[in-house]
């Protein structure tokens, strides 16, 4: 009788010996979350910390996938063996996640995504990028802990850089975008002000500005509004005190990905980053702050189950329904749901 | 010896009378979270259930500001008492809040804001809009739990509708939106494709889409897009059912902010809107809702403090210490601080 499921660690053997079926069947699994997630994320974390892990986000329409395609090709062209996942926060509804990877794979046409029909599996090792789109499954609380997952896996498995690319500009995008060793933050004229751009923490979390389609009229403009923003926050001092950075400035690179002007300075800059975190202890304290957020996502992960467990019994549902019916205020209600909890 | 704080209660009465210094200082509470914000929330619940809950949402620049300002006006026409929570996910650094209601009070410029400087209070019930901004204080957590009690107070003290518009289109404001009576979800022309513009999940929480800037090019196009991922979720049934309005289609309002062009509109599908909800017990349901979704929003934020509190401690150091010097995997961490937690 044939075996359908290998166990995860023969996958993961596979995956490390260049097997890209195997790996993109590990990241369906790191995916779906549960056991064999666990199991997995207990064989990759010894192998990790080879890999410079790159964090791309910005608004919708900024660009990205087409910066993104062509700074894989060129880390190709120079030898590395670059992953990338596109993270993509929309519900399995819209869509959004297939038809992202679809256009995505239009730009970097020569590679495969690890969805799909498989391309003949030969192995070996072979340079050839990963590309892998992820989805939540309807839950925000999901990439959270899927994302370090998978880049820990990219890495462990030989992959590098690891390019982490966001779709939307949310807490969970700057959360993940944040945790990069080098976080890239893209800005384009013509998308409302730059004060709206930056809305959503980007600003702190950033170590590197592109101003993508530079060729566009209020490139410039975007330019003087992120130096603006960044002497107003150097002022005050706060964003990057936190991240431990504050002597560094983010450098805001020019960009044109649709010729592919200025990719190369934005390689030229992630390299320049990533000098700059091994001096000193940076680059450590930087990944110590990642596995400490990745622990704190999946402590509070298992707490949230155990809330819906909870409301989904009778004590629990009689207890909403009393803040439903407005006997008591829903602060009282939760109040008591938190002592049975803990009872 | 003047007395420098009131208690809540005192504060309530008179914001129950019409003060709107008193309201704006429990809005500061509110805000601020915490004991105080827990007594306001169990004086609040008893009064609320009479204002129509309008939610206002879409990407940044698609010009909802100027078209919540237009409402607000047409409401105050009608004798109505519109109050408007501005919910700006925001950093403190960045300043998005403030500059934010600098932005809104030119919009509204004949209202207050209940912040800064308050104008002299007559302590009487008059018709004037209060407009409110509320950002997170460097917690998106905060968020969830302020806006539904700032909600319940406006509701309490007599405002109606109360419009919550959000900045973002992240999660958070999906969820804060998502829980109005009557989601409006705003799109324009120029921003992207609509598939982008939706990916936060909007598409399942609207009640009502308006296209605004209407008379730019493109409009049409937008329309076009949003009916079709309506055709494709309607076929699915999926967006429509966990609300419980499987028979509901959104309308489309074509409408330009910038000279009122269809205000009068929006008005009229939101008002239709709370006559289908009055259908059957579509409001009931939708409330409860909304009762639950606060309930579990203490209650996680409270698991997140002894979480907070935990990792704290010197046991709880010492295991995230065993995660980032790779002794243990993150998951293998996370699984013994659970057991601490509930030991």
């Amino acid at each position: 009788m044939a075996r359908v499921h290998k166990p995860v660690d023969e996958h993961y053997s596979e995956a490390a010996a260049g097997s890209r079926l195997a790996l993109g069947r590990l990241l369906t699994l790191v995916e779906r979350g549960g056991p064999e997630a666990d199991q997995l994320s207990e064989l990759a974390h010894q192998d990790t910390g080879r890999a410079h892990v790159v964090g791309i986000t910005g608004a919708p329409g900024a660009g990205k996938s087409t910066l993104t395609g062509q700074l894989v090709h060129r880390y190709v062209d120079a030898g590395r063996r670059p992953a990338v996942l596109a993270v993509d926060p929309s519900s399995p509804l819209t869509g959004g996640a297939i038809l992202g990877d679809r256009i995505r794979m239009y730009d970097v046409s020569e590679v495969e995504t690890g969805q799909g029909a498989p391309a003949p599996d030969d192995m070996s090792a072979d340079r050839r990028p990963f590309i892998r789109s992820m989805a939540t499954r309807g839950h925000s609380g999901g990439l959270a802990l899927a994302v370090p997952l998978a880049v820990r896996l990219f890495d462990a498995v030989g992959y590098d850089p690891v390019i982490i690319e966001t779709v939307g500009v949310g807490q969970v995008e700057v959360d993940v975008v944040g945790a990069a060793d080098t976080a890239v933050v893209v800005a384009t004229p013509g998308m409302g002000d730059a004060v709206q751009a930056n809305k959503a923490g980007l600003l702190e979390v950033a170590d590197i500005f592109v101003v993508n389609k530079a060729d566009r009229p209020g490139a410039n403009d975007v330019r003087r509004d992120l130096e603006l923003m960044l002497d107003l926050s150097h002022m005050t001092g706060l964003d990057t005190m936190e991240r431990g950075d504050a002597d560094y400035r983010p450098p805001i690179v020019m960009s044109s990905a649709l010729d592919g002007t200025g990719a190369e300075n934005v390689i030229a800059a992630i390299d320049d980053h990533l000098v700059y975190l091994g001096q000193s202890d940076r680059l450590r304290r930087r990944r110590e702050h990642r596995v400490r957020t990745e622990v704190r996502a999946r402590l509070k992960q298992a707490l949230d189950r155990r809330v819906d467990d909870l409301l989904a019994t009778d004590e629990g549902r009689a207890m909403v329904a009393k803040a439903e019916q407005a006997d008591l205020s829903p602060t009282e209600v939760a109040t008591a749901l938190l002592d049975i909890l803990f009872e």
